[in-house]
């Protein structure tokens, strides 16, 4: 697991007073690309290796609200790597450590014609990688 | 069923060429608010009868990509309305008549102070009108 | 002068419950590009032309804010076009016909590979076309 | 001068490539809103003082693309405070220290119901905190 910190900005929330609900898939994507640089598979070095890893499906399950400021804790889970799929789990929390967001995304590895491409296989550095988080 | 149209902006692309996949949860308020004013219930009458409905969850599965400047077709349905809660399904397509994104967003009826209501027994025209879609 | 009609949406507004001032940027290029395909240069055709034609600079005075659900009338005038370069100004108006921001962008036109067009002489179909506008 | 240092999304970018130039304009914010706080001047401050500073213009002048995951230093100079106005530029620069964007911002304070407030003469707490930016 590994942990991603977001900064709610005043531009992010609505006329309700909190943050619109569609900033969260952003932040799961922030997050998720911060984790991938962390462990040496940024964007700049899939792209090198000719991999691209789309999303496929997202869900949130919003519990309590958040404004800007606030500070937003991102666990982030590789929950399970299949064949070419790659599902990512995300635990959203407050600075009172209440969980704000439950939140879930699915990809699949493809190489840039959109071969899909199997990590266990045919990268087992990314592989690897992805299962130390 | 309702349809509403959204048209595709350039700003809602990213460098992969195709629309953001967070556009989508953007669409689909888009077109719920827009289903809503057209069964009299847009948001200067909710807001006049003190009822709120915040998204509780949201989920996208997305099928095909879109860009700039398609024409996604919205399909919404009301598909449950128990107690305080309700469920709509979204069908997203393209021109072609080709599923683009299935999605889902769950909501809770309130009043402004939070108190939860249930159409059926607390605003049966709202209720009505729902079942009417 | 062209009008392009805007519906501000909820997922456009921030705390103070009124437009974020940032979308505006955004609803200048959604009638940009509505004028241009009006006018039979819609990006397809700019691009099958390989012409682009970036934003070099924006600038936007706001007089009212605007909310959801609110229409914008955005009237568009191409102010000048000077050797590659072009300046555009928009007047955003809202239903009671008050001006609600007045703003205007430059741009400059390239074909794919960077090398700057002089539409006049480049291109006079689009110039004559720009020059209807 | 202060400087705030913002991270470009995946999700800023557009199908060009680059960094959508609406997003300049979040960035400003992000960047006065962090610079405020610094200052002791943060947007809870500010509330409970009463005091709120809308944005009345921008100006952003492109020089240079930007895209995910570059880094974008903004300098932000306040330029001028007369009467109850205030003028903010920013310089905005990529790691190889080159100017990508210049900007400005105009604002106004107010009190909450909407009184003009002169910094100078009704807060100068907050005046002389501008002023040592």
């Amino acid at each position: 697991m590994k942990t991603y910190r977001h900064l709610v900005q005043y531009y992010e929330t609505d006329r309700m007073g909190v943050t619109h609900h569609s900033n969260y898939v952003r932040w799961m994507e922030e997050a998720r690309m911060s984790v991938l640089r962390e462990i040496g598979w940024g964007y700049d070095v899939m792209e090198q290796n000719d991999i691209v890893s789309p999303v496929t499906s997202v869900s949130c399950r919003y519990r309590k609200p958040t404004t800007f400021p606030d500070e937003v804790d991102i666990e982030l889970y590789v929950e399970e790597i299949r064949g070419a799929r790659m599902k990512i789990t995300y635990l959203m929390k407050n600075a009172k450590d209440e969980t704000v967001c439950e939140a879930s995304s699915e990809h699949v590895f493809m190489d840039g014609k959109g071969k899909l491409l199997r990590p266990d296989r045919d990268c087992p550095e990314l592989y690897e990688a992805l299962n130390s988080i």
